[in-house]
Order: C-alpha cells, then sequence, then structure tokens
C-alpha cells in the first residue's frame, strides 16, 4: 500500500510521516521549494525522510512568491513572541493563500502517478494555527474534489483518502506521539524564521506552539539541546 | 469586479479571457511554465492577454515533471492522426495528472491575494477531450472546497466562483463565440507538439479537434494562414 506523505520537515509532517509507516504504508515523501525563508527545513525533510524509511523523497519547485503577500515568502517580518491570545486570534499573517491546496493538488497528481490512495498531511486544527485550511471541513472537501478530478479515480483505479491523523491534537499529544513512534525529534524543524546557520528563534509562533507543546508533554526538545 | 484567468494561449482559454472581459470583470491572467513541450503558447498567452486587455498577467513557474508521466511534459510521442473513436475512447495520454487541480489551486491564491471572487478556466466536457477534470462535478467540487480553503472566503470577504463558460460547448460554438467577442484567434495556439518555429503539427488531438471546429463553423482558421 503506497501512500504520499506531505513533509515540511516539521514536527507535524514527520509524526504524520511515522504514522503512516507505522500503519504499514510505503511512504512517498513530497515536499515544496516555494522560496520559504526558512529553507532550512528542506534539508530536515531529506533527513527524516531518510531516517523514518520512506521509499522515495521528492522536492517540487513551485513559485508561490509570483503573488506575493505572506510573511514566510516575502520581505514582512515574522512576528515574534505573541502572547496566546493574539496567536488565537484570526488568521496569521504568515499564512500563505492556498497553500494546503496547492500541496495537495501536487501530492494528488503524484498519488495518480504511483496509483496510491493515501495522501498523508500533517494539518492540525488546534493551538491556535487559525488555517483555514487545516479545518476537517477544508479536508473533507479536498478529498471529495480529489476522487473527482483523476484518470485514475474515475476509472476506479484509486479512491483517494486525505489522511490528517494529528488535525484534532494537541500540540502536546502531538510530542507524545512522536516519542510512540520514534520519531528523530532532533532533526525536526519548525522555526518560521531561523537564523543563517538554521538555528530555531524561539520566538515565531510555531517556536512558541513547539515550546509549549515539549513543556505540556514535559519533555525537553531534542532539536534545542 | 475582478476576476483570474487561466490562460493557456489556446482557443478555448482566449475564448474564455475575451467572455470575462464582456462580463466586466477586471482580468488577472495566470499562465504556467511547467516544461510544456508546447511552450510557444506561453507568447501566445502574453499577446493575448495584452490583446484581450487584461490588467496583468503573470506565468507562474511550476514542476509538473518531477512526477514525469504524461506526454505533454515527457518524452512520450504525442499521438497523431488519431480518428474520432480513437479520440473518444478513455483518457488521452497527453492527460496532465491532476493539472486543473493544480493551476486552479494557483488561481485560487491569487484570487485571495486580489479579493476577486471569480476564477475562469476554459474547460470543455464535450469533443472526446476525455479529461475528467474538465467535467461539470469537479468544477463544482472544486468550488465548494475553495470556499472552505481560504482566510478570504472564510472571513466572508470572498466568495469563490469557478466560472466555466465553454463547458457545455462544441467546439464549433466555441469558434463562433470566439469570432463574436472578438478574440484575436490568429494569436492562439492549439498544438500539443509544434516544430521548433512554433507551427502547429494539424496532427495531434488538439489539432484535429480545432480543425474540425473551424470546418463545422463554417470558418477558415486565421492560426493557418
Amino acid at each position: 500500500m503506497k501512500a504520499v506523505c506531505l513533509l515540511s520537515g516539521g514536527l507535524d509532517s514527520a509524526t504524520c510521516l511515522a504514522h503512516a509507516r507505522r500503519s504499514g504504508f510505503e511512504c512517498y515523501a513530497l515536499s515544496f521549494d516555494y522560496g520559504q525563508r526558512h529553507r532550512v527545513e528542506l534539508e530536515a525533510a531529506r533527513r527524516i525522510a531518510a531516517a523514518l524509511g520512506a521509499r522515495d523523497h521528492r522536492v517540487a519547485k513551485i513559485d508561490l512568491r509570483v503573488f506575493g503577500h505572506s510573511a514566510l515568502t516575502d520581505e514582512i517580518a515574522v512576528p515574534k513572541d505573541r502572547d496566546e491570545a493574539a496567536m488565537s486570534s484570526g488568521i496569521p499573517i504568515t499564512y500563505v493563500p492556498a497553500r494546503n491546496t496547492i500541496f495537495l493538488s501536487f501530492a494528488l497528481a503524484w498519488a495518480e502517478v504511483l496509483e496510491a490512495n493515501d495522501i498523508y498531511i500533517g494539518v492540525n486544527a488546534l493551538d491556535y494555527s487559525g488555517y483555514p485550511d487545516c479545518r476537517p471541513e477544508f479536508i473533507h472537501a479536498f478529498e471529495h474534489m480529489g476522487n473527482l478530478a483523476t484518470k485514475s479515480a474515475v476509472e476506479g483505479r484509486t479512491r483517494i483518502h486525505i489522511r490528517a491523523p494529528l488535525i484534532e491534537l494537541s500540540k502536546a499529544e502531538i510530542v507524545r506521539l512522536a516519542v510512540e513512534l520514534n520519531v528523530p525529534l532532533e532533526l525536526t524543524h519548525s522555526c518560521y524564521d531561523p537564523d543563517a546557520s538554521g538555528r530555531a528563534c524561539g520566538a515565531c509562533d510555531s517556536c512558541l506552539l513547539r515550546a509549549k507543546g515539549f513543556r505540556e508533554a514535559g519533555m525537553a526538545d531534542p532539536a534545542c539541546a
């Protein structure tokens, strides 16, 4: 059984890949080079894919900067040191328009080529992420659309399932699941704004949520050793 | 009123752009450089966007070859001189996995940045195209998903409509509509496999359907002058 696994190199997607592996899938990991300022995550993705025994790992180069408009790709400053109230109010400026739609569309293309039925995505609807394309209703709508979009689905050779096993978990629960699944946490990279050497800033929303997750799970973060 | 208009440089998408313009939209044309063998269409798209008064035209560079598997991007030969029965049986090898899903996803991203409600796509379900992602049920499912995918839709600032005005038209009807809308037909380019100078092959499915459309509309094709 083959599965395409979206892999950013962060804690969530690495845990998701490990989950797919433990569920018995032969995993085809897919990352994107989209001009993100945190490009160190692509190197992290490569190492994680190897460590978790992905069958293949590809990096699709796509141009999300053509439309501008996000702190993850633009020269807008990444917000730092926000409190929980600020993080949970509204949709953050780090939102990239239609990003998960685009990522899932590429995963759908690869799934069709592989004749895979399953696509894993490490989205998470809790913990103030505030991204519309991380919610269950979005995932279900994409799955429905995906089964009308491809030759293999229309011909009955595939039946796409979008699997988002972390969608209802808190960050602390994800940390615990990652430990249980032997995710190489020291390789994962979550920071939106690392320094030139790839060190996490410790202050962006993603760093703060990660730190909170480890704290609540009662664990030290091996990536901060 | 702004609309994002997918524009390949072919007859259908040019007609679609002209339709959007006549409907009063300020049009933002979007093309893709995806390693297609018929790259001359990008130059055609540029000229058509200018001729039809698009407000902006962008070309997003994306890598569809990362997964291989289509005569439009690979070194697989484009089928030639097929009869209507062959063209109408099954899904052709020129099918690019999930292509319209990927294109519409990018259009959705740009629509969000522009706060546009409307996306035009020149798909056509008739005339043997055989592509699953050209059918009305696919378009409706994408529209539903798109309204759950973006910050602007979730916040109620946009309401996405995927407009496919050619979807139920025959090729002859599209030719007649193009003439009525003053589409610069001589600039449009439909061939899957042009020669080095950009001349249409006259034998691929796309050329044959175009020729049939002009013949049935009782017109000479200005692009063949």
